[in-house]
């Protein structure tokens, strides 16, 4: 950590600096320079918080030099970590995720039909909501654990493991029992209680990143969940707010090879959250391919103006099996499989 | 609503979404354009929801005319709400809120300390946080019940009713059983079960805006709350996420009159998480009042460099008592008192 | 377009929006509904701009159905453009710009040496900055004419038609003699009487995204050089700017497919500025052709720590060709050639 | 500056870094920390621009101590700079400078009867557009010199210097000769060549906040002006783009407090153009000078649905005196005037 102090601190002002320093059984390296002095702090830098530094007077700036996460940084496992869902399909390390379904579940006759076309086209993992978080409190707010049990069993008919979001603590119990893969959806990234929760199952998580959360953010709460000693987590960017209006939200495509650089975690992409397009899942799903993602997560159903909950940004079962032939070709290229 | 066809949608296309909105028992009105067909419903719009609609084929825009939220809305109640708090303390209409206190309650001889600082000032409400959403799991938590007790003690010492945050659905029923307003944070604006759940008390609410929330979505939180019986909602504006890097937020002080214009709930501006440095808390709290906000939320330290949590963003007690006597002036000019 | 009027709109309000409306030889088309009257203009959108009809008493929202460019909409050309610059290299319509160059143009010698390295690995197009919009005025500003002339004798040399920055309109007549594609900054997307002066020649132009420009903000801009009768306009996603602090500027890649659907416009991507990082080129790059970008700009020098600008984000010659050959792949995949 | 090494850079990485610093005639400290060495540079700053030495290998940071700009900070000045409008009016250091005009000129005798409303309820600067930044090529340009004369005899028949935009360093000569302050529009914030320009009047400049500038850049666009000889620069706050989608743009409020402890110039705040609306005008006035501001800038029209440009951003003339009655009263408590 570094230490800038104002232009006009005064030596007393120093000196604080540096007897706080040594309070914690840091050593202070001083540098007298033309215009400010510069503190650098060596030794173990989580004992200072970068706060209550910035409260002392004659303090300008505090730069940590370290990242606060460690389980979930690259230092930790230079190697890219492979997560395994329901004992079978691999996410990362080359392996990609492709996870399809439609929003939300709405009954056992037509989550069927759709599982059965997303595994013909290549789909490996099924999704689809039970628990819905929405905006109004006047829309369809999910089945509940009816559309769990109808998850669980329409998964195993195709064989495929099963993801669903989780948005309260006091369901993960009920959530663990039925699904292979517990998704955080992105209102919840901050909602630590709920992090600590699922890092307690030993479940695979898939950790959404929070619609003004930075890479650093998201990182800092899968260190949440890895901390509680859950290993199987995979993040998955899904668009943040922005000023641009003609899309839902703006896909930072750069956060995958910029979360790879910084953690050995995979990351996949949602383009159906991230654009709330239709017509832009297509050619973002194969730049999350190309752009080195680890997995997409697409909606898809059958009759989306008949989708209770976000039919628009889900594709036809038709229009999904094109799209996996040419995610197929450029998976290819990347040297990646499904 | 509004439902706009694409330039090149078919009659069979325009006659699909007739039927999809008659099914619904509501009216279509037909206005044949130049370019475009457009269809308006005339009825209950809530039968619609917007989403559905554009996914059929030859719809190119769903353009909504009625806000999403009713408990929340000016047209609901075209007075100012009075929220009570602990019995007495008003918030709205011309009442101020002076919400004042430490960041983290870090034991009961410096919360007694800054309460009676904060009281001889003017504050009419005490703050402090027992349970803490740190986006770091390696910082401190918060002292949690203990916490809650002292924060109670020294409430009624000084007379002043308590608000601290709550994090967990689970955690509800104890900090209600202890304060006086519950704190939702900016993290779990959009946690929608813990929204449900103080909503099913009759405790204050402090309902913070999320780092990405807009006014609408601010809105239909405090729907959530509302829509469950709890009518004593106070908004609080506490900066949104943006490029500019040398604030921690951008406060966004326009939401203060904006809110106003759509809805009858009070409304209330916390500096210090909004701007993270304590140079600009006076000034932006002065513009709070004047923008007419119904209180300001400040945090105030005695000693900020040892503070557990947010040390930087809180004022002196001295400090604080020479901004109210400003505040005092400004709210006199708005016509307002606490 | 719509107009919607209040809920508590008078009659009289209502007979002077539709007297407005007439007066400009519009038909207003009334809709009466539950909660609002809404009155559709029929006939030329054009003639009602947006914002009066807002201050007209009893007006709650205008809705524009038309989108406000022509010349550049994908409704007045069907096919996708193609760009020929230096009569030559064609960008759009399955054909890739590969643009390729240093930062600032800093001498003959090194940008010969950069030049016939990208041009070995596929390069079809030269860039150089000869006139520099650098945010400090304390920074290297660009060689000027000088650079301009080394450049047309280096891209000669290697047959690579060449692109560069025009920042002022009186320097236009001198960039346009040396250049065959002028390079409108972000910096400058609404310069208007830059685009203007550079709509009145007859080379094409490299117009980049503002860095807080909507689509649609970008298109108006097109639109601007495209009415003064220049049709060769190449539009470039560059990163916008947002809460991310560990990349320069967020890349919005879904501005490729979005920009096709609304535009015949060829779009190529800049992952150089938007980015503002090395290791993160190389993944976006290949995502933008995935995306189906129709060129990709990069920064390319043989000793980026002495660039006079931008080191950081640009790639080694080495890096860069080894680059080439996987887009020449992914390209492939698409359909595209360079 | 300080330069923080990867964890795994070599030796001589480490040596190569530390001669690059030397070769320029400054001095480097280096301090081996436990995951990290970091070098600190000793001398002159500038001599060092940030981006070449992230581009060398090993380099994992660069830090920048010292701020990019001079002659607009406040250790340049520590006192608050008086800008003198037309020879008479000041901005800044207790005087507030109360902008106040039509969006464009439209003609002389509606411009007359604004100047003479906006005149008696206290305004002391007229403003009015002759050119016009207009995203759409098909709307109002404005007048040309035709409206500049316009404006300078209605300015001298109410004794108000007059305030216009000038968008084309061709047409500096021209605005120059009939106005007694040049506006920079948010669009031309960072048109260098412009900016230069300017620099070379000595009339008084009104430099506005691009929509996605930070204050920093702002800044540094005024250094521009400052640097070219001009030392009477006015900032303006304007309102930044987000992801709000109720206000045009958001005010950043936090801005005026933010310049003032980074500056000596004046800033005064526009809230017409930072929300779009006019029910948000008048309490965002008020914030303003209670958050400091130097002045405001508020659109007046007699006419606003007849305006040729903004209307629904401009407030009628009686509404404009009974706001700035309401300013009065804050700017006593203030101890400013106008």
């Amino acid at each position: 950590m570094i230490i800038v102090l104002k232009p006009n601190a005064t030596p007393p002002e120093v000196d604080h600096v540096i007897d706080r320093i040594k309070e914690l059984g840091l050593k202070a390296h001083v540098s007298q320079g033309e215009h400010r002095t510069i503190i650098g702090v060596i030794g173990d830098e989580t004992k200072l918080s970068k706060e209550p530094l910035l409260a002392i007077a004659g303090v300008e700036q505090v730069l940590p030099i370290m990242k606060p996460f460690k389980l979930a940084s690259r230092e930790f496992n230079k190697k890219d970590s492979v997560v395994v869902v329901g004992g079978r399909v691999k996410v990362g390390g080359g392996h990609l995720g492709m996870i399809a379904g439609p929003c939300a579940i709405e009954g056992r006759e037509i989550l069927n039909e759709i599982a059965g076309e997303v595994k013909k086209a290549g789909a490996n993992l099924l999704r689809g909501g039970a628990f819905k978080p929405r905006t109004s409190p006047y829309t369809f707010q999910g089945m509940g654990e009816e559309g769990l049990k109808i998850l669980r069993e329409v998964g195993d008919a195709h064989d495929m493991p099963v993801v669903t979001e989780v948005m309260d603590p006091r369901q993960v119990p009920l959530v663990e029992k039925w699904a292979d893969m517990l998704q955080i959806g992105a209102r919840n990234m901050q909602n630590f209680d709920l992090l600590k929760e699922v890092g307690q199952t030993r479940k695979a998580i898939l950790l959404k990143r929070g619609m003004s959360a930075t890479v650093k953010d998201l990182l800092m709460s899968a260190e949440y969940i890895l901390s509680e000693g859950n290993q199987s987590v995979v993040l998955c960017e899904r668009g943040v707010r922005s000023f641009e209006d003609s899309t839902r939200n703006m896909l930072d495509m750069s956060a995958v090879p910029n979360v790879k650089g910084m953690s050995h975690l995979p990351i996949i992409v949602d383009p159906s959250h991230a654009t709330g397009r239709r017509d832009l899942i297509p050619p973002m799903a194969l730049a999350s391919v190309a752009a080195g993602a680890d997995g997409v997560h697409i909606e898809v159903h059958s009759c989306p103006e008949k989708a209770l909950s976000d039919g628009p940004q889900a594709l036809l079962p038709p229009n999904y099996g094109k799209l996996m032939e040419q995610i197929r070709k450029v998976a290819e290229v990347m040297g990646k499989t499904f």
